[in-house]
């Protein structure tokens, strides 16, 4: 268990460099959904996901001799960026640490704060490996993306600007990749709202946090499929687990069609564009496995907004007319 | 002059059925920019812009059995799908007619709120003529997209939230289509903080504003080259041009170019993807053509996001794995 100081500790820690972001009531237009549903539009944070408040978290407990001599981590994907990004912020070098399988673009966005790019292994599991063993050798700290306390802490931040802003909030839909943000979030908000509801949505193609919670042990999925990158880790980790098991009441699975149904609502609805990740909790509701009637409040964390936006500028730069 | 009290008594009419869209503090990630600069999250709003503001303050000023017999205007844009929505939205019939030039999307995002869709004419002047004499022909009322001074209450709103929500904003900086929008924020704006500066943008292909400005009264532009659509009348109207003239401390005018990298910094920055006019106060800051550094708390209007995002709804199709 995570103290409820830890939680508030880090979020002191972290306020000057992330965004508090604002939590949207979002009534759909068609009215044919809960007139109270609301939106945690973490999309808006600080490098477009949560992972920024984790990785501040950690690197803001090292010293001034240990944050100049480095850290390392793996990451495809929004860790990654966010690492970097708060590394460059707090003048610490970073490596990061990245699978064959991570796009050019992930590449470029870390690479732009001047982060060490090394791209090693088929798939995060092995560039995890190789990091940690040149974290070892160069003895400085390995930031984990979901298994460390410190990142956990940080990621439960969350949780508590939502208890402040929604006090009626009595439903918290978390998507589940390697589980740090909703072991986090569930944490921060059962200390402090016991009979609030936690629902955490899985890819049907990756429910890795599902697995392991059947099978009663930290187990590895046998494969992945889902266009989901973000909520695809092979296997959770032991202390994701542990919270997630004494703190989320519930785990439910999207499919990808789900997901990217739900990406085109929120931008019908709210003009956000989002990763699918960012998507899935809007995806749960749209697909009927969560019955949000029967609460009060039900909030949707988005918690990540990295889309491949790209085709959008490129479209807009063939119209310019000067 | 509109009285301050047109402005809170529009607020209270339209508050059931609007959003109160987010004012983000968003110091840039690279710290290049003033520590203290806001946004003003107006994408976010129902149907992706400010226009819905308008609309809800017309329709909501007719009665019962007016309201039944249905309105009308011209609008290949934003006020189209606004006036469209909030016409559904009351039970009322609308008529909305379009230039040939409108998109097929607009046309479709009109039609699906229900309302009628007449194609006429080559530009908005003419369709707004044909819509005139159908409007008289039916006795129906013409819910001008920015000339009546009910669109223009119901914009100027938007000033009232941001005064609101930042006590201390100095500069608020707004774009400029026919007018409607920077009349209302502005008159808004001024009757209650006089010191505040009120900065208005359009673009360098479309200035209808600051060219009647010039002139000392209401004067067509020649000729209109951008790729900002919803800042693209020929003319603005006596009414916004006078409440400009009074309220308005200055315009500044931005490039295509300079917008379509506005719209990449706030996708980067916030994850916000916005169409031309939304990204146009930013482009007005990062051009360097305000100085933004002299002011205690500058507010920049994101005022619409209806991007045209549907290449990445397509891409993210081809990576669906069920």
């Amino acid at each position: 268990m995570i103290a409820a100081v830890a939680f508030h500790e880090a979020r002191a820690r972290i306020a000057p460099y992330i965004r508090h972001t604002p939590l949207l009531p979002t009534p759909s237009l068609r009215g044919d959904w809960h007139p109270n549903l609301t939106l945690k539009l973490e999309n808006l944070q600080v490098t477009g996901s949560f992972k920024v408040r984790g990785a501040f978290n950690n690197l803001l407990q090292l010293d001034q001799t240990q944050r100049s001599r480095g850290v390392c981590s793996a990451s495809g994907g929004n860790h990654g960026v966010a690492l970097a990004y708060a590394a460059w912020r707090l003048g610490c070098p970073a490596t990061i640490y990245l699978p064959e399988r991570a796009s050019a673009d992930r590449e470029a966005r870390i690479a732009a704060w001047g982060a060490k790019v090394v791209r090693h292994g088929a798939v995060w599991d092995d560039a995890h490996e190789a990091a940690l063993e040149y974290a070892a050798k160069h003895d400085i700290p390995y930031v984990h993306s979901f298994e460390a306390e410190t990142t956990i802490a940080g990621q439960g931040t969350l949780g508590l600007e939502m208890l402040d802003d929604a006090p009626d909030a009595d439903l918290f839909l978390v998507a589940i990749g390697g589980g740090g943000l909703i072991s986090g979030v569930a944490t921060a908000i059962k200390q402090a709202r016991p009979h609030a509801t936690i629902i955490g949505i899985e890819p049907v193609g990756a429910p890795s946090m599902k697995h392991s919670i059947s099978a009663g042990a930290l187990t590895p999925l046998a494969s992945i499929s889902t266009f989901a990158d973000t909520l695809s880790p092979r296997m959770v980790s032991q202390t994701t687990l542990d919270l997630a098991r004494a703190n989320v009441d519930r785990i439910v699975l999207v499919t990808d069609t789900q997901m990217l149904t739900a990406m085109r609502w929120l931008w019908q609805e709210a003009n956000q564009l989002v990763e699918p990740s960012g998507a899935a909790s809007i995806a749960a509701i749209q697909a009927g496995l969560v019955d949000v009637s029967s609460y009060k409040q039900p909030v949707a964390l988005i918690c990540g907004g990295n889309a491949g936006a790209e085709p959008v500028f490129q479209a807009y730069q063939q119209t310019v007319k000067d």
